[in-house]
């Protein structure tokens, strides 16, 4: 069944399913295989590093692919953007600061252009950047974002929308793992949905060892919106942005002590040993983004077969459900 | 059009919308309103009132309506459930507590138990408890609550459900105001909303002169998760819980001052100054629960209507979403 809405035929796309920019972990392979199989695949260039794109543009071979940014990690060397419109991408994602200096250079390279928003100020900032899509990210949202909610962000943008910039596609993030949260996205005033976490398990997501074992085992009440990812590593977040990771040993630890973490000699030793056991397959002494829908994730499977699943699913509730189910 | 669930079957009613049991707000007319329209409306026994109840119970006349406490408070004055079952309520919610001191009585007078949950962990103890409907609330919601979100908390649960209680009946709460919100919470698998917001902006809710004003003219932006409502109000409420609230003077100031807030000399002051702005209609200086929904919230209507209209517009975006639209 295909479920066509206005960001297929905006895309070119069979499926309206997006494959998140998530950093480093969106690899030329991952965003390919979303792709071929109808939805669109966004390579995470993250905070930036030229060999790394060049890498993964590499390893997406002859896949249409997208490439998503950090938008104030961008802004430090802005020579990225250029590199990346040379690979002709289906469309360049901007997430987390103002899109203005860089929205006209990928619209004049006849780009899409993508912004993610997580407040009804950042919608109105997109579209004045002239997005031609938004993604509405709620804070269910593995990795950074704010604290506006899908559930209530989606269609209030909808709306906005309708009256502000009707040409503008809206796409929902944060939450979505299934066919049943593609189907709830619609309904709310979604044209399609930006996946993460689900595609975190997926096989060809760029992970350490351990990784999908720990999300696997995880309830969605195992999350927690917290900043000492970013101050172990030293990232200096514009302070509004935090980022939803798994609790485990160390965001247990420091949680609450980001000040202690973040003094001179501690994050040195901290940063050493965060890093150590994440090359090791200590998950529960290093760092882990992931949504709310970690509850939903059990299973490590094909990419393709997520998107392919996700669109089968929602299609089957959206026609069945009008009479009394389970 | 109708729109049939195990939610309708259960309660024997016609739509799959609940009023929510806002505290000292959901009044007897209003719950009694929504119930005349087909929904089930729940009496907001909040803290627990005596006079207020019977009150409240003599003001929904012959209407079948609910009523619905704050678990922790009902243990301080655990008469108010008898006195409540004596009127032979339609369902009897427990939010914000375990349910167990009160289950037993409940289901022994053969009232419907609805348990309000906000993480899995609570979701397994209303089913050791024997609830017969849960209410999955996610953080969007206005007032009390904890931070796990409407989109994935409601899957998740409906997963668990299914295999561990498959008779329990669930419903979504959280940022429900429209039949967008509606259809999304059954595509999410849940047989119906618990509604709280939209209906605080109904004619029948008992609310304070300028709150309608104040709601209207707000953003979803506007809202935040705060306790200092309760801090000024001294209540005691379990550490996890926190409220959410529209931002405005009062909590702006206090917002991150909860301790200094707190001490004696100035809660006394500022309860003082809270009172009297909620008296004199001055809704910048006192404190509005209100959910994310609040962007979604432009009007002051029949609840009757809002429940007519809530099921039309979730039942037509059923039917008609397969195509491109807007």
């Amino acid at each position: 069944m295909a479920l066509r809405t206005r960001l297929t035929q905006r895309l070119g796309i069979e499926h309206p399913v997006l494959c998140a920019p998530m950093g480093f972990v969106t690899g030329g392979k991952l965003a390919a295989a979303v792709t071929a199989a109808g939805g669109l695949g966004l390579i995470g260039g993250g905070y930036g590093d030229a060999e790394w794109l060049e890498r993964e543009f590499a390893a997406a071979g002859n896949g249409r692919v997208g490439c998503g940014f950090i938008t104030w990690s961008l802004a430090t060397q802005p020579h990225l953007l250029k590199q990346t419109l040379v690979h002709a991408p289906a469309a360049v994602m901007l997430s987390f600061g103002a899109p203005e200096p860089f929205a006209a250079a990928i619209k004049a390279s006849g780009t899409c252009l993508i912004c993610q928003v997580q407040t009804m100020a950042h919608a109105r900032a997109a579209v004045a950047s002239g997005a031609d899509i938004i993604v509405a990210q709620g804070s269910e949202a593995g990795g950074h974002g704010q604290t506006r909610t899908t559930f209530t962000l989606v269609p209030e943008i909808a709306d906005y929308l309708t009256k502000a910039a009707p040409e503008t596609v809206l796409v929902a993030a944060g939450g979505v793992a299934d066919g049943r949260g593609l189907a709830a996205a619609l309904m709310l005033g979604a044209e399609g949905v930006l996946v993460g976490s689900r595609f975190m398990m997926s096989e060809e997501a760029l992970v350490p060892a351990g990784l999908h074992e720990a999300v696997a085992r995880a309830s969605g009440d195992a999350t927690v919106r917290t900043t000492v990812l970013d101050v172990v590593r030293k990232l200096e977040w514009p302070p509004e942005h935090t980022g939803r990771a798994l609790r485990n040993r160390f965001v247990d630890t420091w949680h609450g002590r980001e000040g202690e973490l973040g003094t001179a000699d501690t994050v040195v030793r901290e940063f050493e040993r965060y890093t150590r056991a994440r090359d090791a397959g200590d998950m529960d002494n290093t760092g882990i983004f992931i949504g709310e829908a970690a509850g939903l994730l059990n299973d490590v499977r094909p990419a393709g077969d997520i998107v392919r699943d996700m669109v089968a699913e929602a299609g089957q509730i959206l026609t069945n459900r009008r009479e009394p189910a389970r």
